[in-house]
Order: C-alpha cells, then sequence, then structure tokens
C-alpha cells in the first residue's frame, strides 16, 4: 500500500511533533532498543508490556485501536506518510536516519518505521463472549506467526473475537502483530482463566461450539450448519490437535475433509477455511 | 513426524549404501554446495536444474516421486531414519558430521538431510488437463512461500493439479519445496506456453473457470456452485491480484466475503478457502 499524501497542514503539524534524533543512546527511544533480543512474552510479569508496530499500515491500526500509543521511531519519509493519522495523537515521534534506526533497534528494519504503546486493561473471556456471534478459541497455538494469521483471517472473514485457551502465545508479542497485519490490534480476544473448565460459558450464552478435528467421525464441515447462530469454533495446533479433554467439551466435532496423503493443514488456513464456513455470508 | 523403524534388513542395507564423507571440499557432495547463494531460477538455462528436498518428511516425498535421485546428504541419524525408503533405490546416501554438512551446505540446516534430484520432464498444460477434474490456475504468484504453500493447500483438498500462468516463480525451488511440505513433488503441476492465450484449453476440455477477485459484483463463492463438474479456479497473487485480461477470459468471477476493514487475504489461504468449496467432499 502507498502512503497516503499529506493533507493541507501536513507540514505545519508534522514540524510541531516530530523530533530528530541523532544520538543511537538517546534515552527517549529506549522504547524501540534491541527488539530482537528483548522479551518475548512482553505479557508476563517481568516483561515490559509493551505492543510494537511495524511498518506505515501497522502503525495506522495501532493508532486506530484502544492501546495507547506512547512513541513513534522511523525514518522521516515514513512518519510523514503517517501524517493525517498523527494529527490529534498527542505523542511524540522521533525522526532518525536509517543508521541510527538499525543501531537502535539491533537490526535493519526495511519497513522504516515502529510505533510503541502500552497494553489495555484485558478483556475477560465473558465480556467478550456476551458481545459476539462469531467466536474463534484456541488451544495450544504457541506460535506467532499462526497465531498472527489465525487474527488475520478472522478479521477477513467476519469473526467477532478470538478466545485463547491454555498453551497459547501471546497474540500482542511484536511478530503476532506483524503477521496479523495489525489486525490482532482490532480483534477483540480475552484468555480464559480456567481450561477447558470455562468453556461451559460459551453454551451459557447460547452458542454451539464445534472442535476441529481430522477424525473420520466427525462431521464434514459443509454438513456441520456452522452459518446459523451464535457459533464457537474450537481449533488445536497443527501437530498435537485439540486436547481430548476439549473435544469432550465442544458439541460438536468437525472435520475439513482432506486427501488420505496428507496429514494436516496449517492451523491458520485450517481456521480461514471454517471462519469462512461460519460466515454465511453472502 | 518420528522416523519409522528401521525393518529386519536395515544395518546391511544402511551399510552398503552409505558413504562416511569428512573433507568438506569432497566432490561427491557438490550437489549440496552453498545453497542459499545457489540459483534461484534453477528452472531457467543457465540454472543448475536440481531439485532439493531438505528434512525427512520432504526426503521421502522426493524418493516417492517421479524425480530422478541423485544422491542423500546427511547425519547418519537422519540416514537411517530413511532406511525403508531406500530400499531399492541405487542412490549414494553421503553421511557427515554436522559440522561438515554446515560447511558444505553453507548454512545450518537443522533438519540434518538433504536430497538432490534431476528434475523430469515438464507435462503439458493439455496433458494435465485432459487428466483432472478439479484445478488450480496461478497468475503472477511469484513467492516461493505462497507458491508452497498453496501446492501443500491443493495436495490436502482434493485439487488434481496446478498450471502455472505468467508471472509465477518455480515450484521446484527449494523454499518452495519445503514451504509445500514436499506436496510439490506430489501434486502435478504445468506451465502454460501461451498466457492468457491458452485458457480457452480448459474449456475445450470442460472445464468451468472462475476467477478469484474481490470485486462486489463477483459471485460469493458459497453460491458459485464449485463443487460441481470440472471447475478450474484462476488465483492471482495478493497485491495485484489477477490482470483484467485473466478475469475477462474466465466465465465466472467469484469473490470469498470479506469485511470492509480487510482489504485481502494471502493467496494461499484464499485458495485453500476455494478448494475446500471445490472439493464437495463429504
Amino acid at each position: 500500500m502507498l502512503p497516503v499524501g499529506p493533507g493541507p497542514n501536513a507540514k505545519m503539524r508534522a514540524v510541531a511533533r516530530v523530533h530528530q534524533v541523532t544520538d543511537v543512546d538517546d534515552p527517549r527511544v529506549d522504547d524501540f532498543r534491541d527488539l530482537a533480543t528483548a522479551d518475548r512474552r512482553p505479557d508476563r510479569p517481568g516483561g515490559r508490556g509493551l505492543v510494537i508496530a511495524e511498518g506505515v499500515v501497522v502503525v495506522e491500526r495501532l493508532l486506530a485501536s484502544p492501546y495507547p500509543v506512547r512513541a513513534l521511531l522511523g525514518v522521516r519519509r515514513r512518519i510523514d506518510a503517517l501524517d493525517e493519522q498523527l494529527a490529534g495523537v498527542d505523542v511524540p515521534a522521533y525522526a532518525v536516519e536509517p543508521d541510527v534506526m538499525s543501531a537502535v533497534v539491533g537490526f535493519h528494519l526495511n519497513r522504516g518505521v515502529l510505533a510503541v504503546a502500552d497494553r489495555a486493561p484485558a478483556t475477560t473471556a465473558e465480556d467478550l463472549i456476551a458481545r459476539s456471534r462469531r467466536l474463534a478459541v484456541l488451544e495450544g497455538v504457541g506460535d506467532h506467526e499462526n497465531l498472527g494469521a489465525l487474527f488475520r483471517n478472522a478479521a477477513a472473514l467476519g469473526i467477532d473475537g478470538v478466545l485463547l485457551g491454555a498453551g497459547c502465545a501471546d497474540p500482542l508479542y511484536r511478530r503476532s502483530i506483524r503477521v496479523s497485519m495489525g489486525h490482532v490490534l482490532r480483534v477483540p480476544f480475552a484468555t480464559f482463566d480456567d481450561w477447558p473448565g470455562g468453556l461451559p460459558l460459551l453454551a451459557e450464552h447460547g452458542f454451539r461450539t464445534a472442535a476441529l478435528t481430522p477424525r473420520a467421525t466427525a462431521a464434514p464441515l459443509a454438513e456441520a450448519g456452522l452459518d446459523r447462530g451464535k457459533v464457537a469454533v474450537l481449533l488445536g495446533s497443527e501437530g498435537p490437535g485439540l486436547a481430548e479433554d476439549t473435544i469432550s467439551a465442544a458439541d460438536l466435532p468437525v472435520r475439513i475433509p482432506m486427501s488420505p496423503e496428507v496429514d494436516s493443514l496449517n492451523v491458520a488456513t485450517a481456521g480461514a477455511i471454517v471462519f469462512h464456513a461460519m460466515s454465511g455470508a453472502r
């Protein structure tokens, strides 16, 4: 996507908010330092808890999200491309030369702009269930890229929210955000405190639950009627799949018919197929 | 996947076919040298034309494929894991220590085993069309990972073959093979000599052709009836999509209904959704 051209007041606004940084050790850019080696579980105690967005499109989505943005860091051209989105947002943008940026971040970042935000207060699983119609429920999705891709597919295909069971990675880790193309900042998510003990919450709110599994006795997706009513689909990671207890806790096991020579699909790909079947969109 | 245990004659067979290599400069392993910098278009004139498989599972699929295997290179444990598959295959396996392997290949390869094969004679588009019922037709899929993922999804979801139009990467490039989990070695493919001028071949063989496009006037996938008869779906790359001429040459434009805030899906993901809709599998 090409950057949107700046509006008529662009230059004045940009001048007002942008600070040039030339010193690699400037403490104002500490949030962006050594990202490749920074904590991989920023959500856990001891983690910095920061939300990092990379590239113009994802930074745009962060600016439009509920996460309070702390600052931007980027080359001048990329910051200028965000000028419209920065109007009325009271955050500093630190403009740097590409070599300073690489030295701060710890690697070459060809997207040219970053933003950092604090976490927002977590939504509870029950809150999210109460205001949704179509949900994805994930178990054991510990891979940041798969998790990000699931959020991207959920956003594209009309899923209202994502619930996280045991063993999932942090959706707000930098790589999840990037692979989701920033949609993890838009699709609400919540974590079950009790897993799989929290699943009955879904039935209490009128949801049918479908567990995706390759077992031959499961209903083929096309016959499962997931395009009707309030539906939550349970998805496990590619290798082990959903735990036996989790499948038992669901109303209906569902399968995607597959060639006998192939043992699995990527979890985000399988999710996309199911989300499309749930949408019933015409 | 855990390696299959060796059969009763395993030890004898393994001893007979495995050659220990200790010298990094041994010319017998030249096929495996400096893979990261080797030609990225091995299919083109001047390219070496070699097909490289990485890891036990993908090497198994190469051994079962029509591509004539030239040799294996790997650590002893991984070669032994392939013993059953190597029975009756007259190829040398070069066993090396991990540091020799890294020095030959040019990087650390944690899958521990490689195989190399020659290309097989190409299938013509018309041959492939004549013996298929469900086809994927790709245009402009220049990214090796997307191409590999498309082949993996095609294999899983019952697509009989893949036709390549203009602008596609080489399916037999190492990274495509890896991302496809070796399924590119199983799903037949062919290249159109004339693009999009060759598309009428599909109609001549009784195929309906559906072009995937986000345009609002296209038929929603669920209503397009792609689960009946001989169907070929045309898929373009994520950014530009299919060319206007290509969409016009198809019988029917089809869309995957998407949220208005999201502009696209990954091409392999979109392909998976369509392939599932084409399968009509119960």
